[in-house]
């Protein structure tokens, strides 16, 4: 077996702190840390959850005095400022770390770099970059949140290999497998919003909720109704005590409707029409982020689908194809609304990579020219 | 790295040749044959085309006396009867050849085991099932159709990641990228048949033949037709000189059409009818079967898809997933017809599995319960 890079044996053991945090830190970072001395992990650390403490300061506790000349491994670059916490660039000086090992830099364009010069300044050895695809990735969100202020959103489906997502007779549970469906419920707890047309509550009537056995959040339910036509009895609103609801409209909404629902909790946004009559999708991503809202899974139905992708506010697509074959004219697929036109004008997508996920296959892709 | 083991290394050796084959030698296998006498391969041989010499003579014949004490590895069971050529075990036992190495033994149940048998009883060391599931898998038209008499049949579609065929108004040039269309072509370049819907044939003219830069051949063109639609001025009826095309009707069919189409060299294949009065494809394939094809490509439209899922002749699916959505209620997917009503009873695949081909990906299953 080759030699493992030792800087890179340590960010792994990083990044891997790092997930640690998954769903409790948004619309923050994940980061991990460990710190090395002589060829030992003398302290480790991990972004908790929002506003607690940094992974660099979890790693230094740990360390103690032990930390005076010894290596810090971090997946992002430390931070510089005083924000909810004191900058950690500093109490690294202080520990007295010789050398600091950083997966990515900042994004955030108002602070890259400004941690490694306080360390450099002091003589610190500061080597960047180190497993950098990484580091970016399992912070597609933050990355993406902290430069646009607009949510990282992505569009989830599950569909039989002929692209259906229900039978001729609108049966749907379950096309995809429990692996699937499980990986579905980690996406949820990984995002800040799950987004669903009203169409999708009226036929199927879902909670939208996070269903986990480890310790999990539910997102914040935002469902796009132009004319609030939503049930009023619809489960979902069983779960506003535990997350926020929030119904997106045009301004062509049923007043009354409007008030009975805001007595139960949810949170009404208005916005403009787009052209085909139907919730500007770019207002409402633009308004979420507002909200402080860093990511959003589109998990339909077929029309949203469209306008979401048509929109350009989706950033992502996660396809989970079933071993099964359904055919039908009739039958739906994951995206109908009025389409496209010419395959030249399709919605193009790229780093397309499927893998194997219990017996269905999981494709990702991004979408390429996403305008947030 | 680990050693690699001798037996395995070799094999792959022989697999590598019997894939040179590929498009040539159908009905018969792939198969490749490797000599090694102390440490060095001194022969090498492949089978080349259909009726030719068999993989170990050609291997036998470059290494000459050499071969004396000797070691074989060759990846199908050396036959055992006459048939086109002689015996390859006699051959194997009157070179000297001190040990054999086998991939997979023969399907055939009439001859399976027999050339292990004739090697055994000469006191031939033999060692079978090296690297079995690859040496199984190349020849999986063979095997299937050794034991069947019915071909083996492949579904392909090139659909967008939502499982278009084409947009709402129709374009469908090109969905998939130009690797994923040179596998297509080498697809038709390794099976016997390519089968498509008359609404095909009249709505893209397709030629249907195999274009590679490399020596290729084009498959015998069945087109699907229950009452002679197919226009007489059809592009594919200008390559009826380089290959057979069959057209496969119900007893509905117009008899003054037949005639100018048979005067065009073309063999109809009268079929009878299935339940919804189109041609019953499992009676077809038994024809084609009978005609010494072993192997179908089906190259849609999305009715024929179905009616061949349907109808259970379908053995294995190989789909190329482009990275572009397209959308639209009314754009067409891969497998139409009046579907599946529950999802429990759809038609259900496994091993699937996913691979990047140039921009997109393939995936490949095969049907569970297929009835050939």
């Amino acid at each position: 077996m080759e030699k493992e890079n030792t800087d890179e044996k340590y960010m792994k053991e990083a990044l891997k702190l790092a997930l640690l945090g998954k769903g409790f830190v948004n619309p923050n970072p994940l980061v991990g840390a460990v710190i090395v001395k002589n060829g030992k992990i003398i302290g480790k650390g991990y972004h908790r959850f929002f506003g607690g403490a940094h992974a660099e300061v979890y790693a230094l506790r740990e360390a103690g005095d032990n930390a005076q000349g010894a290596d810090l491994y971090v997946t992002l670059e430390p931070c510089s400022h005083y924000g909810k916490t004191p900058p950690c660039a500093k109490a690294i000086v202080e520990a007295g770390i010789k050398k600091v090992v950083i997966g990515s830099v900042d994004p955030n364009p108002l602070v890259s770099g400004r941690g490694v010069k306080i360390l450099r300044d002091e003589n610190i050895e500061v080597v960047t970059g180190v497993m950098e695809r990484e580091a970016v990735k399992i912070n597609e969100i933050f990355m993406s949140y902290i430069k646009s202020k607009l949510p990282f959103v992505i569009l989830k489906s599950g569909v039989t290999l002929d692209g259906k997502i229900a039978t001729v007779s609108g049966e749907s549970k379950w096309i995809t497998g429990e692996k699937s469906r499980l990986k579905v419920h980690k996406m949820r707890n990984r995002v800040m919003a799950i987004m669903v047309g009203v169409g999708t509550v009226i036929l199927d009537d879902p909670l939208l909720t996070t269903r986990l056995e480890e310790k999990c959040k539910s997102p914040k339910a935002v469902i796009v109704d132009s004319k609030l036509r939503v049930p009023v009895e619809s489960q979902i609103f069983k779960t506003s005590r535990e997350r926020e609801i929030i119904i997106a409209c045009t301004e062509k909404f049923d007043k009354v409707k409007a008030e009975s629902l805001k007595a139960m909790g949810v949170n009404i946004v208005v916005c403009p029409e787009n052209k085909e009559g139907r919730v500007d999708l770019k207002y409402l991503t633009k308004k979420l982020g507002e909200m402080g809202i860093d990511s959003v899974l589109v998990e339909g139905g077929s029309e949203l689908n469209f306008s979401a992708l048509k929109s350009g506010i989706v950033n992502k697509v996660i396809y989970f194809i079933a071993p099964k074959i359904l055919g039908g004219k009739n039958a739906k697929t994951s995206v109908e609304g009025y389409g496209i036109e010419n395959i030249s004008d399709s919605i193009k997508l790229k780093d397309i990579c499927a893998e194997n996920v219990g017996e269905d296959i999981m494709i990702q892709a991004y979408v390429i020219n996403a305008e947030n």
